[in-house]
């Protein structure tokens, strides 16, 4: 836990927040901080900074924030996975909140089994302790939003260029395959702010959801030498893209 | 499963294997092969192809190697771990079988916890399912090399320049830091085909251990604005690595 993320509902009075869950006992037994010590602070999709502890005791800490500052801007990185299995899901909303993931859209696949649009996981309430658990790891404060569609052909036909719409410049949209021959440095341009990178399903995509990308723009671009699991697959790809945004 | 390693074990006659374990249970669960059926298989360390299914009963299965080749050649990536939590090194294990690691440096630093040393994962056959779990997910047949090291110093002083000896250029040698400056491109160069990574605890390298990793040629790159797990930023840099090398 690099960045102890405060919610509304922590709230006890202006810039107070009260703990009494695994954050409170992060910061007892991991940091071992005390009374008056600081820990670094950020307020869910607003700033960060510090806190000084005012009071602990029990199972409660009191934290008084001083010194919040804006959050780094970030640029729109925006993932669409074929529904994963939920032990994968976990860990791809987790990694969301930890890399910086603006929006993350759940979609279904003909090689996505149905059964997992019955997962728990599906819920937001249920998604949220992963994605804090990103950000607390990546030391950011702006929640990704998560979305789940079980149309593929309206997702890319319709909800995606809606969504894109209000947008100027048409962002760039990538689609991970074994079978490209180029990587993502053959199609990137620092030019454009906006990247969405497609990550199919274990067992990867079938020719008619390829095709539809495709015409909805995708292009096509291979990861590495590997076959990569679905969890490792989105790391990859967002540390290949971080690489290119530094370079540029 | 994407690749069905064999091992000498395995082995019943010429080019032929039995198996009764988990992997025969994939191949019939999950695969739902039958008899006749041709599966991809890979001899560990070696050959990779297709087998047939010469026989299929009960928990067993039967299989005729046909059609091996030699595997691809592989570049040489190696890397250096500051020993993680056992459930952390697991997922490590699985990448570096996955990710195509020729060798495994697991080394003490002053932020890796003592007990970690006591844990049945230091030794090489609680390794061995992991790696082999990572092989057959990124089809590969090579086994990396995982070594543990108990000495900081006495490893970068001694042991990693000895291993390095038996080769003419020197390879690049790379240290993940949130606070470099310089990104994984900024230092890779295409003529140099071996490239070492060292990643650090959770909490970081302290000030000693860079200096004496910097002494020992480790250059400091950022793998990008995140503060990521040990699993994730292994993962990233390796993606970064892989997208560079395929640039080049």
């Amino acid at each position: 836990m690099n960045l102890v993320i405060l919610v509304e509902g922590d709230a006890v009075g202006d810039g107070c927040y009260r703990l009494n869950d695994h954050r409170a006992e992060h910061i007892r037994t991991i940091l071992r901080a005390r009374e008056g010590d600081k820990v670094e602070v950020g307020l869910l999709n607003g700033s960060m900074g510090t806190a000084q502890i005012s009071s602990l005791s029990g199972d409660e800490i009191e934290l008084t924030c001083e010194e919040l500052h804006p959050p780094q801007e970030l640029l729109s990185t925006d993932l669409i996975c074929a529904l994963p299995r939920p032990q994968t899901l976990k860990k791809v909303l987790i990694t969301c909140g930890m890399m910086g993931i603006r929006r993350l859209h759940l979609i279904r696949a003909n090689r996505v089994e149905k059964s997992y649009y019955q997962s728990p996981l599906i819920q937001p309430e249920n998604q949220l302790p992963y994605l804090l658990e990103g950000l607390s790891q990546g030391k950011l404060t702006r929640l990704p939003q998560v979305t789940v569609h079980d149309r593929f052909k309206v997702f890319f036909e319709d909800t995606f260029p809606d969504l894109e719409t209000t947008e100027t410049i048409q962002g760039l949209r990538l689609l991970a395959s074994t079978e490209a021959l180029q990587n993502m440095s053959d199609f990137y341009d620092a030019a454009v702010d906006r990247v969405t990178i497609a990550i199919g399903p274990e067992g990867g995509w079938v020719p008619f959801e390829v095709d539809l990308m495709q015409q909805a723009g995708f292009l096509r671009f291979v990861l590495g030498r590997w076959v990569l699991r679905v969890e490792t697959a989105v790391v990859s790809a967002l540390g290949q893209l971080d690489l290119l945004r530094m370079k540029s």
